[in-house]
């Protein structure tokens, strides 16, 4: 990485020092709080989190009993949400309010979030009342809506103002968040009416009304609306910012792009772990913690597999009859089930992006058919010819050829037809589907291949 | 969705209007362009988008060709690629010459990267110089690189000014981008040396001197970096936006928080798809399209599938022996792949995001490992005694335990080693490792478990 060569201010740190980390892991021994709080100082918070990231388990819990040794609430925002909860067992209740009351609204209650029920409330009743009552007003919605991932501190300004009254206004307010990508403008109500990019209004003259250099599409957020269909919003509509309004209609946050970020990416990335059974599984996780997470999955598989023995039981007298079909009878359930795995994969995909909708999933069901029955036949061609080949046997070509049309196209047909149903049911597809898909293209696989065999034998 | 009650401006629909889709086939059959332009002008340009994705591929061929219709650049960037290309090849030299120069570089970059070489000259030498000379540089360097999804427009500003004069010279200079997030500070070299984000200018009085409000900690993207790269570090450091700079520190362009969404969710979900063997394909592919998108995935299973029937082969006379064999006998393999699948998902997203590093790899195999031998135990039970109860043999329930045990152990190996290895050779994990790590976990399966067959019977 050439990159580190850029950087002027020295704070940024591309390439993880190694040696860094053991002298850190010294200091921790050496009770020598006052080396690690000025060297976090030094850092970049992204940087000071992935070093305590890096720290074991132990040497985490006796860096955060230092004394004097008080976590910087900013570096705490970067640690990833295992080593947060990790952390928060270990501190004393005033450290978190203290912890609490420096972070923005919306890094607050990702924390919330992950605080047991009796802490919450001990935790919320010692903030401030002014952050305690925000805060259990975002908490009293739904966990996945825009009001927990919304800021609550925004910029507003009445509808008859002019460039120079808001700039006069933005000079004299001391209590106006540090930084804002846009400025909303509300009518009396306080009802959001429109938005103008800090920039134009830098490049606009004092005597221009604010009206006029505002952007006329305006899109209002619920504050109740699911975050991935924020996400959603953000992307299709190219939204740098958008404002959170209540059921009255009036302007109570904001949400901006780097809170979508994270939600969009999460969620892309969920998917994808989900769809290999495994849940919200962080690196710093213990070996317990993985094998608890990826648990179920396992069971659940086992289950499925037993049933595939049983099926396969069924035909006990076909085999003993042909022992070769046993050699062959996992190549059809295996193509079967990748090829299940594909249409589920792309489903999965195009469902949570909002892509795959009632207008079109006729149409698409119908696409993966002909896909699974145009695969079916070029892989019942290939490897009847490979059967051939190998054991000189055409009715065996003949038996793995039609086995495995019926399959691919059964696996093309459940891969989009099984997430499609679960979504209808409000069931993550990304989680359950894929155990039915594979449950599904096994027990065919298996059936199909071992009833064609026992019908010509 | 409720959304749609909230929207203020017209403009804006989120419920899809399979209606509306009829009204335009039929606008398109009646060769009305007039309409089609009018209602498309009058709609989020999204929203057009949505619908021309929603129209079948001939009818999408007949609206670009009617005549005086013109896609509308804006509308053109929201499509989906395999769309866009699709219309590129609809479109004459000329009205992509036209597209070209009304989009900013890096959508321009984006579509020229999907043009054939001969038409991309064609198309090059008719674009005006400053144009072409800018989509030339930015196609010099490699496709995924910062140089491709920067734009090149930006807002820059010598270090000894205040802030009264950057905002007069903002208000006087008409070539500034229409929005900007930060202004960059340059030196008498155009090297960035800090940025001051909109919204200080704004709230900061005339006199001040912008070096007092700039920001310190500046972060300089080398040109060539790749996107992904970017991405992590936009990530990691929260960053709206990043000033791009050439070999020499000039800086070059700048890259928002909006290319970087992109890059980001599209990693993510490319991972995703690849793990499950499914390249970058689009909802809007054909069925031929997609059956050849997903043919060299299965065609590589069918081949691994063959090397598995392969190794049950070697032990068909214990097979003869015991035809019970073959019933239990994908369970092995079975439980072996999901767990493997499991780790790699889990490897896979860690790698991407530079979380899985050459510090914690020997800490987190040894962690795999140790999982694996848990699971292992866990799950030999578990169908040890299933089987005990379905068979009543002892015998084979030490078969499948010791099997299961083995396998396991070498999946959660195997899992995390296959794709750590194939990045340390440069090849995408997500692409290639899935295919290893089920052909050696069905391997392992088979051997394990007709190899410990063979030795007790």
């Amino acid at each position: 990485m050439s990159l580190i060569k850029k950087i002027k201010d020295k704070k940024v740190n591309f390439e993880f020092n190694k040696e860094y980390l053991k002298v850190v892991t010294n200091k921790i021994t050496n009770n020598d709080a006052q080396f690690i709080t000025n060297s976090f100082n030094e850092m970049h918070p992204a940087d000071a989190a992935d070093i305590i990231e890096h720290l074991s388990q132990n040497d985490r819990e006796n860096l955060i009993k230092l004394n004097n040794f008080n976590i910087d609430p900013e570096v705490f925002v970067e640690l990833n949400e295992s080593v947060q909860s990790e952390i928060i067992a270990y501190l004393s209740s005033d450290s978190i309010v203290k912890l609490l009351t420096n972070l923005e609204s919306d890094d607050a209650i990702a924390i919330l979030e992950n605080v047991d029920e009796k802490d919450k409330n001990d935790i919320l009743s010692s903030l401030p009342p002014k952050d305690r009552f925000a805060l259990l007003e975002s908490l009293s919605y739904p966990e996945d809506t825009a009001a927990r991932i919304m800021q609550r501190d925004f910029t507003a300004i009445p509808s008859n103002w002019s460039v120079g009254q808001t700039i006069d206004y933005l000079r004299e307010n001391k209590d106006l968040p540090e930084e804002f990508l846009e400025i909303f403008i509300v009518d009396e109500d306080f009802k959001p009416i429109g938005t103008v990019p800090s920039s134009k209004v830098l490049t606009a003259s004092r005597d221009i009304k604010m009206l006029t250099i505002m952007s006329e599409s305006q899109l209002l957020i619920p504050v109740d609306m699911d975050k991935e269909e924020v996400g959603n919003v953000f992307e299709n509509y190219n939204l740098n910012s958008a404002a959170v309004v209540d059921k009255t209609n009036k302007l109570v946050g904001m949400i901006t792009y780097d809170d979508v970020l994270t939600v969009l990416k999460e969620e892309a990335e969920e998917d994808a772990l989900r769809l290999a059974g495994v849940g919200d599984e962080e690196i710093t996780d213990g070996v317990l913690t993985k094998t608890k997470r990826r648990f179920n999955w396992l069971l659940l598989n086992l289950f499925t597999a037993f049933l595939a023995t049983w099926v396969i039981s069924l035909f006990g007298a076909t085999i003993e009859q042909m022992v070769v079909l046993a050699f062959l009878m996992p190549i059809v359930a295996s193509m079967g089930g990748n090829a299940g795995m594909q249409t589920l994969a792309v489903t999965v995909r195009t469902l949570a992006t909002n892509d795959l909708t009632k207008n079109n999933f006729t149409q698409n069901i119908l696409k993966e058919f002909n896909i699974g029955i145009l695969n079916g036949i070029i892989f019942a061609i290939i490897s009847a010819l490979i059967v051939h080949l190998w054991f000189g046997d055409n009715l065996l070509s003949l038996i793995i050829s039609v086995s495995m049309i019926i399959t691919m196209m059964v696996a093309g047909l459940f891969g989009i037809v099984v997430p499609l149903t679960l979504k209808k049911m409000d069931i993550d597809p990304a989680i359950a589907s894929s155990v039915f898909v594979t449950t599904i293209t096994d027990v065919i696989g298996f059936v199909s291949f071992l009833g064609v065999s026992a019908y010509f034998l």
